[in-house]
């Protein structure tokens, strides 16, 4: 496929040279001594006192040159570890709400850890996602089990890869020791490290924090799966201005591979630049802005000058229901993000502007990820001659209904929805009226009644809950 | 901009090369004898007994050569008029739903003249959209004033252009009678004809019908402005195969092409092949499905190599409600067109696979095309480097809400949604929890209450009125 994008090679240039005189001129905050250290030992300039370092174009150029060209996530299952851009596009939830809409009441609470166990086997179940990035946070964690809380559910119903990040280095080990609880054993979680790691260590404009930083040196420093999101808001933590919100995001992510191969040269890294708009009129944060969408085009644009894959969070919606505006929203910039060439879309479940995970949104953008599989599998030229002696054959006024070919194919040419209605309106009308809000609630419903195939087995599930006393049930169920 | 695409140069000769083939070896079956003596005339051969013709691939590539790269829809306010491909993307309404959703209690039930005298007024006053297609029929129309009853409420209250069709000749003189009317004599009206008529003469698979065929010669041979629309629907009217499909559509369209070019050589056409898959389960209509969407995107490849202006009938929906789906499915395939470089969109107002108008639909519509007009008009890569400045003049972890080059941004660069909503979950339930749906509606109600600024003068009614005795009232009003 030929991505549509907004630049021409000078113009990414121009980008490009643009973040490279920030990251000279004016640099960032490092408040990891750790992170100064190693940015100073790869040819940074550093002014300890202010925290300020300033990073010479050539160490950029330098660092950029050993990132490899793909990101691999692995999943429990070895059979659903996915690579990116290879097996583009990449579905995932979005993540972190503290909210839930409870999925037989639809009223919003807090989310607890049985709700990260019903959405983990919900996306197991579901063929549109590929990766389950954590949906909510867990109201019922134990104390000192917070990342315990999210992680074990997660990854006891769900094979595919997971996702999620900690708040400090004491949950992040807790974390890793439960993912060799999983493998059997140190050797064997070193070999096949399961647990996808992602941190903010960027905070817009230009700062690199302590704890998100200190978490992704320590993965690397062990070899371990980690990437970074960065998420400049045009009109607050950048410009207002689209063009000069991509030079200032693609700096801070430059300024991130630059301390990420310093750790480990070599390490596969994602450009994950989500840059949004805020709504001047409020200040409010407006995920499901088109800028949003044309931000990710850009930056995706940008991520491929760079031979790297891009994405993350977009299609995501201010809508606090799964109504028009939730569906319009994902579906636009969801859509102009895969045309624009992003690889990874951590768009799933979430309402009001990343606040509320919803079961029945959640199954809607599971339908829409594999209506953009479809697209982006686009369709093969040769058929346009393979059909003419089948146009003969039918000439003018016939059926296409009656050929064999049209049966042969009606499956793999055409993607058949389960949640989008084409009855009749009688037909509708009859079935209930269902709108696809309710729909898609009904359909979250069933698979949540159904046995989760995908559960840990009791032996492994044993050992955990024994290593980790009071630990949170974890079981999937209404 | 750079548009998406699935096909390199060498793809699209074959496609077109395969669409050649279809002309010269399979021929299409033309009704219209009048056609088939015009089409003989440019050396097609013709089997007048069979209807067939043939048309070699010369003749094509003669007739291709003559028409001008620009369509011009033109208003009744001069102001309005539009230019495609210059002023893309150009928005309208979809047209010719029997049913309409009451504005006031949202009931389905047939739609009148004075329903499009409503959507006329609400089409004027929004600013998302370019050109009003007739979006209905009306129930209500005396006999013998079928079109009338639909152009008369549609010109009355819509300054900007009109377009729609005709069932026979004679209403389509009794339309041109009211445009020559409207414009103060038949001289006038000649210099500005700004009715823009529009017929689907090819019926998939290669058929070209008796009545539209014969509008589209009698306007040509007046010089008025004319396009038509084709609608393949794989695997029951094309093959199912997305370019089998493009192929035959194409076939058409260039079989259009050539009659409408020994009609006039010179007249402006729009590459408007509106390809859609059915749904073979049931054999379903599918507007929604995104396969609709690539198939646009390919048909809008093929209008950029012939230097022609693209689009139509996108970004329709099989939903019945104003829900999610209707808004994800007119998201992304209206969003995929876009990108894929289509021109002009029919898109909005309808539901239930075109069967039926709704108001709050149309209001969502008018914001999705405000949205697609600023991805189309992109974002200037200067100003990567224009933002350096401020960039070091805020610094790391600095706020740029407070600076002056927000405010003077803000409105420009982003744009600001009306539906939308981007507020707090506590803030949207504090104005009474509205979905958009409801928003919408309330929003169609608020327009629907204001003067229409656009209403004709009461002189040229009145004259109107005269020369059309029993003619429906066309007034608009809830």
């Amino acid at each position: 496929m030929h991505y549509a994008g907004f630049f021409g090679n000078d113009d990414l240039d121009a980008v490009h040279n643009a973040s490279l005189r920030i990251l000279e001129a004016t640099g960032l905050r490092v408040q990891s001594a750790g992170a100064r250290e190693l940015l100073a030992g790869v040819g940074c300039s550093v002014d300890a006192s202010r925290e300020r370092i300033r990073i010479p174009a050539k160490v950029v150029e330098r660092a950029m040159a050993t990132i490899p060209p793909s990101f691999v996530f692995r999943g429990r299952d070895p059979a659903k570890d996915i690579s990116i851009p290879e097996d583009r596009p990449a579905f995932a939830t979005a993540s972190s709400a503290p909210f839930v809409n409870d999925p037989k009441t639809g009223e919003r609470r807090y989310a607890t850890s049985r709700d990260i166990a019903n959405i983990a086997h919900l996306v197991d179940a579901s063929p549109g996602y590929d990766l389950f990035s954590i949906s909510v946070l867990a109201e019922d964690s134990p104390p000192g089990q917070l990342s315990l809380s999210r992680f074990y559910p997660a990854l006891k119903n769900c094979s595919k890869p997971v996702r999620s990040n900690t708040p400090s280095i004491k949950d992040l080990e807790a974390v890793l020791e439960l993912g060799r609880l999983i493998a059997g054993g140190a050797e064997a979680y070193a070999e096949r490290p399961f647990i996808n790691h992602h941190y903010c260590p960027v905070i817009s404009p230009l700062t690199m924090d302590l704890s998100s930083t200190e978490s992704v040196i320590y993965l690397l420093e062990r070899g371990l799966p980690v990437y970074g999101s960065i998420v400049p808001n045009a009109g607050m933590t950048s410009p207002m201005s689209l063009a000069g919100t991509l030079a200032l995001g693609n700096a801070e992510f430059l300024a991130l591979c630059v301390l990420m191969q310093a750790v480990r040269p070599g390490s596969p890294v994602i450009y994950a630049v989500l840059s949004t708009v805020a709504d001047m009129r409020t200040g409010a944060y407006a995920p499901g802005a088109i800028e949003t969408a044309m931000l990710q085009m850009g930056h995706s644009q940008l991520a491929r000058r760079y031979g790297l894959p891009s994405g993350g969070y977009i299609g995501l919606s201010g809508a606090h229901q799964n109504d028009a505006q939730s569906g319009y929203e994902t579906g636009m910039s969801a859509t102009a993000a895969l045309l624009g060439g992003a690889d990874l879309f951590n768009t799933g479940g979430l309402l009001g502007s990343l606040l509320a995970f919803d079961f029945g949104k959640a199954v809607i953008d599971g339908e829409i990820a594999l209506m953009l599989k479809r697209l982006a599998r686009g369709m093969d030229p040769r058929d346009a001659a393979g059909c003419l002696g089948l146009i003969d054959e039918v000439g003018p006024g016939g059926a296409y209904i009656e050929q064999e070919h049209t049966a042969a194919n009606m499956r793999s040419e055409a993607f058949l929805p389960r949640i989008a209605t084409r009855d009749s309106f009688d037909g509708w009308t009859g079935a209930g009226s269902r709108d696809a809000a309710r729909r898609a609630a009904d359909e979250a419903l069933r698979i949540l009644g159904t046995r989760n195939e995908a559960a840990i087995g009791a032996e492994v599930d044993a050992r955990i809950r024994k290593a980790f006393p009071g630990l949170v049930p974890g079981e999937a169920g209404l």
